[in-house]
């Protein structure tokens, strides 16, 4: 299944009181790797909408923490197809600070598509289906530089 | 001029690893306050919207921080007209703990108006310009009771 | 088992593009339903911490998104002990506008004791599993008259 | 006086219903682009708080709106140290899509050093008024290669 990964770094404001991340950030960078990942396979979101009227909704996600994240650290984002359903695709992504795993979960996303100014889930395409299961070897090449800085 | 007080409580998530609030959530505040005040008045931003086309787009902000604030706090927020210009209004807004102030800054809002699918800053209607001017005593009626739980 | 309810509105700055919220907001009220649901019980998160030197951590959480929230929205946050086991406990969130139910889910955040400098799950006290078992009815006094403004 | 650029995307989550972002964003790019160009000048917020007991807290804060920015828009923001004063910083922050500003602000820092415990503003060090004042050109070479992914 096509994966990617991607680098950020933990910011000041992503923090709490407690000297750790604030657990719903997870969620926001589920979310940036979700579409992340699409732009990475060709299909970028806003491609998705304004070419083929397809929408990626959330259906479900989750979140297990395994390890605190701190200010300065830098992670890596790690999101794999884990599931290619009739109309929904489930994502998994980890989170990693070097090579401790601090986190990990999914997001379930639907595949809906707007008809006459209405959305419905609609039939995952073959086409979509194939570039979702190729097995290509990231080169991560993905690094941010300035994240060195 | 018109004025509103409402009240929030410190959420975990509002801090950082400092122990204390992240700045930019009294941003996030004073655009809270700027909707609470224009609903205060009989002109909910969603009613100027879906019946007058109007929309309040943020053209200036600023805040200077006078005091930490910290998880569990409870603040009120005091919004006033400060200003009333041909096609913007100054809101400002003040943010106090107990008798302590905090913080205090301002947002400028244009009038905007959709015409044919094009957004256009336009005069601020005299009916408006005179509710925003009214002279009400606010009785702080506005607070929140499951703060104190 | 104790429950708790209260009431929140949809900001402006809790939407997305789509018009619809942002589904990591749902994790944000979430963890603020679970400060609000301790502190309902008089086992306000601060006192736990500076009185007991307990924390309790975000272990896993989850959220299945059921229909889409629209800015102004005012929703109830209803929160139930789903479980309680050794040193964890299962909090169930789910979020109404009036009677349609948008999105469930839970938190299981650990009972985290500092010792020495030095944090490490331990047992539950049966005082604090006795109060969370109660079956209190809870009349819900807590709405929040500024979101009829 | 120096300066620094670095690159963001605009996330889904930025932008609120008015399909742009939504203004409280550009002060967390701010406090962001803060952090990096201290970072980028050798004095990282972490090290001066752990090695120099010296923290650097926002005393005020503001942002001019100038064009909206949208969904996967590129942004660079370009911050430049505008005013040294005794005891606090002056960065003014540019916020770029390609040619076209977009909005425009600045943050005044204290420099602030832990003393027994207690927190105060004192001179700023020589040695680090001097880094501040060096006139360096800043190749761009900051440029965030997986933005074009």
């Amino acid at each position: 299944m096509r994966e990617n990964k991607f680098q950020l770094r933990i910011n000041w404001g992503d923090t709490d009181k407690a000297g750790i991340v604030y657990y719903p950030n997870y969620f926001k960078w589920f979310d940036i790797a979700g579409h992340q990942f699409f732009r990475s396979i060709g299909l970028a979101p806003s491609e998705l909408e304004e070419k083929h009227n397809v929408i990626i909704p959330l259906l479900d996600a989750r979140c297990s923490f395994e390890e605190p994240l701190l200010y300065d650290d830098i992670i890596t984002i790690k999101t794999v197809v884990e599931e290619i359903n009739r109309k929904t695709i489930k994502l998994k992504h980890e989170v990693y600070r070097g090579d401790t795993r601090t986190g990990h979960g999914y997001e379930v996303r639907g595949w809906v598509k707007e008809v006459e100014g209405k959305y419905k889930a609609v039939l995952i395409p073959d086409e979509i289906r194939e570039v979702l299961q190729e097995k290509v070897e990231v080169e991560f090449t993905q690094k941010n530089p300035w994240l060195s800085a």
